[in-house]
């Protein structure tokens, strides 16, 4: 793939607004320059940005586990924008698209890519994650396929949230969900709220959610639970339960130890929620019981589905933002989460529309 | 099921000779009654019954986690032997059959049952778990159906030790081993051993087996293991093993955590040792590189594959066998696992051939 | 399972009122006896009871295919009522529910009862199968597992067409339906309109039905087609559908054999309608594109689902009700199918409600 | 992907001795350019090349099906070599390896080939599929991770011959073939014989064979069949073979009709043999036992368990090589299956070893 793109819009700029992590809760405004576009790509104007709870972990310490932020970065990986520019191999017609970025870049080749699994590609270039740069900034580039165009009916703030509606597809597809399952889910954070409305959408005929925080726990009603749980009040593993799958969106051990204790034989356990290296698991009530434990990395295939799921009205994304700032109150976004009731922080890196 | 059973052969006494668990460390041969049939299933004349690690974990302490030894009981779940006598629904020409027995009976009914995954049935009754008594005695019933015909060219014992490998069987399943995958089996005692070679007739190009114990390792390397490591001086989890599933035959948790990292993406891990409620796991690396993490409960529709297996040559059950005994010396089969170098011993509840 | 019967009820009547089909288009109202109950199952006072092409296939032609009715036959076997007696084996408190009937009776031994696919069982007992009876009777008897219980908000006919939405929910797993698919559902009568509400349940994005009738495409517009096609004025197989999955609801060659044709790559075809013993398939198309056809016979598991599909809004079976008849006018009932624009007929064998 | 190969050898002349199908039946030695290598793959001096009967079919008829040769086409697409030159961003120490060919080149890019199912790329360029050049030439260029090094056990010819057996392992796979299977597989000419090899390697316990011709047949039982049956004399479909999976490898419509009436319930039948576009299927069978049916095309992700197969002596691909030509007499080598007993000939581009 050569490098040199053929801009086909006479008002790209050169250079472009960005914010740049220079530092542990460190970011600065700059003009940096507009990334350059292959062939095969698209260069986006961005419209909204999603805050992820990666990004407020980068900006506090400047790592996750082995990603390790050792120069500038830009940060934010949930998006959506305008196609203003195309790479000669893709269709003029795709200018002025209104797309969701899915935010990665596999290499195509390997083991992984070949066999379908390219969210395990080990050559992978993901937005915001060290050392490429995200989507705090005024354009960004992406390969024609990882354009997903949304209809209208999709507002920018929902197109930019596919990207976690996206992991809670994939959460249910690897918790097996389909009509009529029944669902433990534990954490009422975005991950969770999302997971619990898209496991209705999935068909979940139960879907019991569990958080420390009541407030939580009554949003969570609004967005699918069909019963909310006080972790403190119930022990889950010992309550019956009997779910197919059981979902952790908090990365808490005892979350983790009495959730999959509340999973029936040959059921699911995936775990989405991050934070431990290692972690004790009940393995003889895995093993007498079957019972199958994975976790999810990022998604293959999720954008068309998650369309469809927003554009019926089968989840709705737009509620969930709590927060809207400019870019150059993306530290404030990024801190947003101290409040336990906030859900989702938007950037837009443009302005606020 | 009635339990009128239409006894079809004279010569079935009333009672019969059974080595019986009274106590921790004690066995005694007693007389007991000859069990009844019911209409569905057959007596079976004993001939070999392989001894387990959980027949001695039950000798010892009298207890597996949650199953309590709490009156007289018979061990013994790997056996062969010849129908004698069948129930009246079952036709008379299988008398006279050399059977491998597959030692479970379920409910038939229950969600589990339903959904054909019957060894996770909550009203299983099964060989040897308390209170169900098993088959260090000179007969025993089973339901017709989990007596399977073997060959003239599988001896009682390999008969027998059908039993240990369907474990194998449903590791190799679980595990999703298909010709050219590589595998990784931590532990070459019975089951590890009797899961190399299961691996290899399973088409596995790649079988590395680790083990403390020098002897064991070189044995392993007979049984299938194309390459043999010493934990101690390689970290599994750091050497580069890539591959595709990981089998723990040891229930250790160090042997568990290296293994699991050794897995590659999208690959998955099956715990087959028991001994620990809990165990930390490597949450990270299955997360990040979706591994799947499951545990075996016993079998379903395995004997089959099995007596192929045996009866091709793919798998050699007979030379396992380190030890022969008549019922009366079942206490030193059971106490055979002191010696790292045995490997399976065998009881002859109607006297050794 | 003894045959006998503990009725808990001192109204049952030891004959009740049947419509018994005693030749071809011969239906008679006669007193019957009650039938018997094993200690494993439930009485059933039948409420309602919906048409099926089968019943009436019977009543006009004598047999189906492989099937001939060769006595006296009750039909009907899509059915609701409540809980009458309980055999020794049911808890007492189950009289008095209300009830969805799942209308067959496995062996439970044999190899496709162990393995779950009790569907398949070759020694099933089937409703309204010669020489099984049916429910166009005051009563009839099923094991309590597949008596299932529905809420007060489903009605008896909603109850009774759990048995069809049994079959969509049956062809939904086995084409794979999931959030986002693209489906193609060729024909507009019963099977095809739940088909379409059951995509439309189970997330499918796109669902495509085609029908000759116009009636008949409208209708189906109502019910979850997201587009409709009239197949005489558009080439189903050329038109780049490129459909994920393909749901034949016709039993017309010439619907199926462009309906496959429709099927992108990898995608699936199942074949629901009946008629033919053998068609020609577009082999090349499906070995080209590996495409998997196959087709579905009855269910395994279906009704705890259909219950929350209904229960929760996602499937409106109750205005799919055409028509209502006493069990006097069973003949009408069977004969409304030659209205195109009918679409179920409810035969209610204990009186109009 | 720049087309400027970097040729690590100054021996690679530029131009090539070819054997070009200039018409039906009409084959010329020519000198013709040697391919230009791109950066990502590599320069192979071709061994040895099976013949394939597409390779017959273009040869005698210009055309299969919708695929025709409209202009001068090199044939053979079953090939081994040696690397002789690298692009730039392959390792130069792949230089001498011997290598078997996947001889197909996706675009990586489209939906499918980011679902894993390169196979089905509709951008695919593969080998001597007009208009692509195939291996009837002394060099051949090849994406780096499609030449698959081969061990020094395995000859040029069995390293050619991977490719049909490629084929077969893809029809196990597909008719999920594990350890006690049992198959039936309808022609006993090298697709044939290849799945039956394949199909015991794979596990499967019975393996019937049915072929016209007795030499056949008895050849059959040399390469895996437990039994081998004339159609003629028994008729497969009602013989009661109830095997789990049937493999066509004829392409001739009773073979394919009768062969699936003898698939068990919840079985598959793949589709091997090619030749019609459209045929009579026994749907009712399909349906009242929920068979799959399915076809092959091609292959992912099968050469290194084809090696592993090979290399273990688990199939044996040597022996089946009945004819030897140098590429003067390709001609000779594409008419040799009018001798029945022929199974694989191949031509050696760059001279008989």
């Amino acid at each position: 793939m050569t490098q040199t793109a053929t801009a086909t819009s006479s008002t790209i700029p050169e250079r472009m607004r960005a914010s740049v992590l220079n530092g542990v809760k460190t970011l600065n405004i700059e003009q940096v320059p507009t990334p350059p576009m292959a062939s095969d790509e698209v260069l986006v104007e961005v419209a909204a940005v999603g805050v992820c709870g990666s990004d407020t972990h980068y900006y506090r310490h400047g790592r996750i586990g082995e990603f390790v932020v050792t120069g500038p970065l830009i940060l934010g990986h949930e998006l959506s924008g305008r196609i203003v520019a195309v790479g000669a191999e893709v269709p003029q017609s795709r200018i002025g698209e209104r797309v969701a970025i899915e935010p990665q870049k596999n290499c195509r080749r390997c083991r992984e890519c070949r066999a379908g699994r390219y969210n395990l590609c080990p050559n992978m270039e993901f937005y915001a994650t060290p050392p490429i740069d995200g989507a705090f900034a005024q354009y960004c580039v992406i390969r024609t396929e990882f354009a997903h165009r949304v209809p209208d009916s999709i507002s920018d703030e929902a197109a930019a949230l596919l990207e976690p509606l996206s992991v809670a597809i994939t959460t249910m597809r690897k918790a097996g969900v389909t009509p009529g399952s029944s669902m433990l889910i534990a954490g009422a954070g975005p991950i969770g709220i999302i997971c619990a409305q898209t496991a209705r959408a999935f068909g979940a005929a139960e879907i019991i959610v569990t958080d420390l925080v009541p407030e939580r726990r009554d949003r969570a009603l609004n967005y699918g639970a069909t019963r909310v749980l006080d972790p403190v009040q119930t022990d889950v593993a010992t309550a019956g339960l009997d779910v197919n799958a059981f979902v952790d969106a908090t990365g808490a051990p005892p979350a983790v130890m009495s959730g999959i204790k509340a999973v029936r034989p040959a059921g699911t356990a995936v775990l989405v929620g991050v934070g431990f290296s290692e972690m004790p698991l009940p393995v003889e009530h895995i093993q007498n019981l079957e019972i199958t434990v994975t976790g999810i990395f990022r998604y293959t295939d999720t954008w068309p589905a998650g369309i469809h799921l927003v554009a019926s009205g089968a989840v709705d994304l737009d509620s969930l933002v709590t927060g809207r700032f400019g870019l150059e109150r993306a530290d404030e976004a990024l801190e947003s989460d101290v409040d336990p009731t906030s859900l989702k922080s938007v950037v837009y890196p443009n302005g606020l529309r």
